[in-house]
């Protein structure tokens, strides 16, 4: 017989029906009461078996992490926590998992041992709800711009060009890497490597977004980038998730309401559709901040957290009108800020950002118009000469969630920036072609999807968002 | 005032409201009839213009190529081809394209000459339209997944592991490539890389897609995936997209019917939702084969043979059977395939596999059960002890789009494989896992995006239905 999933059970009326049902089991108690997860869902489906009619060797079997099939009528739960229970009638056991071996076992385990068993740390609640949650998202990010009459555009992934400077790079080659080939002059003959030429991975689709948006109008990627930075915090991957919209004939005003609306309408949709593991997560973070100082808990639980993102609109702040604020802070004034705020021009740190977001304003905080010198070359010059129409939003506990501009439409420019930075005008012969043959304002934005991810599950490490993170020393599995 | 896309323009009612458009001139005729087109469309919207209401110098700005902002008045259209149009008040032009320089000009491309322009290329009628039918096809997988209660996995693309063998990889790594560190022995020292060890670009996130379906029942991945080999043919990319869908509990049979179900459904989608896109490629494939002698050309036109696939099953014919019916065709005994079938084991060659669909069963070809000793690993041996649980799709025109299997869950079984094939088991500690706790049937495919898109398209290049590609000595942009 066709057999249920545990989320179909679950939402059916008990009819005294037969049903069947695969999965794994998360607990067996009294020898009477599985509780079996298939992943549909973070709920378990309550197994009520009479020990009786199961032989010894199939009882036995019935540890945490076996997989089950199991038949049975679907009655009304006597229990607690579930509406529905199946009365077990039959099961098989696909495969069982010897509790002596079996790593997952239900007590609680920390993150940082889960991390080294990555392969099998989706089998818990925690590492489930996270990645149905981060699934959700990805959805939510193409329907919202389906609906919004973008076209999907998938950026190469190695890259012959490494202009935009996002970053260090990560180099791809097929050449003998003992004894690569060398040319006359004793440097490595990448003629000879695959592609003909020296290649990397890419910190960004961006320029290469910008030519299909200059022909398609609205595009957007969503594809992995990276970073080879030898950063080991919490916020860092090697490798990681991008969304990049890019839109012609959109200014900065435009980005950012396109930016605004893009972020809230995809916390809406987990708001709508991942209830169950939401409010498991919620209760999850709540549970961590207990030995946690006061001062150091969210202000906020994680659902109400994601409501207030929906329903409030974000604070748009000039990078002038910011450094003011930050210059007359309290904790400038007392020289708490590790990097003191004297003046106009400095960069901001995660310190200056989250006291704007998180004490200052209190919500989300698009800030715009940057010093043109601590920003990429490819950004809008505005008309007083020293700033350029960037924008970054930046949320609480996260920091900066979004990096975007207006981009320099200008070839003259374009030209004399390029040039100032010393950049090679033949490596962006095809950039500059954008600039050449109908030239327009166009603008677009950067998200990483991860910091999403962390944002919404409530997670604090951004390797616990992904399934198999990558940083410096850790390419497992 | 705010401005409205082409494809809004063109479904509106015409009644003199006043409306601002922009896009890219795509013709300017008798100094009166701008073409123009943004991209939301395959189809342009007519701007009128009177000559004498504007200046010379904006006149001569009007080229192929350049981008305008028109206001004007939306009326009905005295000329054939369209419903509306604009009797244009004002132009603004954003960008001029010099008539001179500008390569994209409305005549015929060759589309050898358009790969050397990849980023004007989506410029032109045949890019944009391929481009938005793709961007469509990814929406329509993501949303069937959805749909059928999958969840989105996104696969490690850097790797420490190379067991899959699936093909040559690429290299990934940040060691000077000149002058790499070396080990005592000297060897390349791996330690002192990124990653601490050896990595690679994934040649497919298949064995990670199994951990995460053993937990969370149905994933499927659909990232960008490598293969360093040096085929320069029109059917392979160094780097392309693939969709790989892993589900637990689900044998053979349920593979093929989730498979069969998936290629109608997503081919459907832009059946619905890309006719003018599709119309203009169905033309343009007629157009391109009128120079080709009728044994080359398509049986069926583009709409139709897409509309074939929907309709009809596919035919699901066994390794065994299809062996048969080869050894016994007309090209196999008056020895016109190149390689000729004598007996049960050989491997099957291109030419085969289109006898098979396109001249004897004249529709898709489900093989399945195919000899161990040709297929990978992991795929799960029968009871007869020589055939694998294997099948693969065949497509008129395309060849295999879909390769998959169910996976062998026995540890024992999978144990000798790997042992007789000589792969290291340490280096699938993390996979054997998988058949060491809570083991069960189950099974997965992969289909190459890029392969489905040529399909859907009716494109004769793989090089011509992704935005940037990547073969042998080619990575530009």
């Amino acid at each position: 017989m066709k057999s249920s999933s545990v989320k179909e059970l679950l939402s059916m009326a008990p009819k005294l029906q037969e049903v069947t049902v695969n999965g794994w089991v998360r607990t067996f108690r009294s020898n009477r009461f599985i509780a079996l997860n298939d992943g549909s869902t973070i709920n378990n489906i309550q197994c009520v078996v009479d020990f009786e009619n199961f032989s010894e060797d199939v009882l036995k079997q019935i540890n945490t992490g076996s997989a089950l099939k199991i038949t049975g009528t679907l009655v009304e739960s006597q229990g607690k926590g579930q509406n529905v229970e199946i009365q077990v009638t039959d099961i098989f056991v696909h495969g069982n998992a010897d509790p002596e071996l079996y790593p997952i076992q239900p007590k609680k385990h920390s993150l940082e041992f889960l991390r080294e068993k990555a392969h099998l740390r989706i089998r818990t609640n925690t590492f489930s709800a996270v990645m149905r949650v981060r699934s959700a998202l990805a959805f939510a990010i193409h329907q919202y711009f389906r609906q919004n009459d973008f076209h999907y555009f998938h950026a190469p992934i190695i890259t012959g060009s490494d202009a935009e400077g996002a970053g260090e790079m990560f180099k791809v080659s097929t050449l003998d890497s003992k004894n690569p080939p060398l040319t006359d002059d004793g440097e490595v003959n990448y003629k000879e490597d695959f592609f003909g030429k020296e290649t990397n991975l890419t910190v960004s689709g961006q320029l290469e977004a910008e030519t299909y948006a200059m022909a398609l109008g609205k595009v957007y990627t969503f594809g992995p980038t990276f970073r080879a930075e030898n950063s080991n915090t919490s916020r860092h991957l090697a490798e990681f998730w991008m969304i990049e919209p890019e839109m012609a004939f959109y200014d900065l005003d435009a980005n950012m309401d396109l930016a605004e609306d893009f972020i809230k309408n995809v916390i809406n949709y987990v708001l709508e559709h991942c209830q169950d593991d939401l409010q498991f997560l919620e209760k999850r973070l709540l549970d961590e901040e207990k030995s946690k100082p006061q001062a150091e808990r969210s202000d906020m639980a994680l659902i109400e957290k994601l409501k207030f993102i929906c329903e409030n609109n974000f604070r748009r702040v000039s990078y002038t009108e910011a450094i003011e604020i930050l210059r007359n802070s309290k904790p400038n004034k007392k020289k708490k800020f590790q990097f003191t705020i004297d003046e106009w021009g400095a960069d901001l740190q995660s310190e200056h950002e989250r006291y704007l977001v998180e004490k200052h304003f209190k919500c989300p905080v698009i800030l715009f118009d940057y010093p043109a010198n601590i920003k990429a070359f490819y950004m809008r010059l505005n008309e007083d000469g020293k700033t350029v129409r960037a924008m970054d939003i930046l949320f609480p506990g996260i920091g900066e969630i979004v990096g975007g501009s207006q981009r320099e439409e200008r070839l003259d420019v374009l030209l004399d920036k390029i040039k100032a930075l010393g950049i090679d005008e033949k490596e962006l012969w095809w950039y500059l072609d954008l600039r050449k043959f109908g030239s327009a304002v166009h603008s677009g934005f950067g998200l990483g999807f991860e910091r999403l991810v962390l944002f919404a599950t409530g997670m604090g490490n951004i390797r616990d968002v992904i399934p198999f993170p990558r940083t410096p020393q850790n390419a497992e599995f």
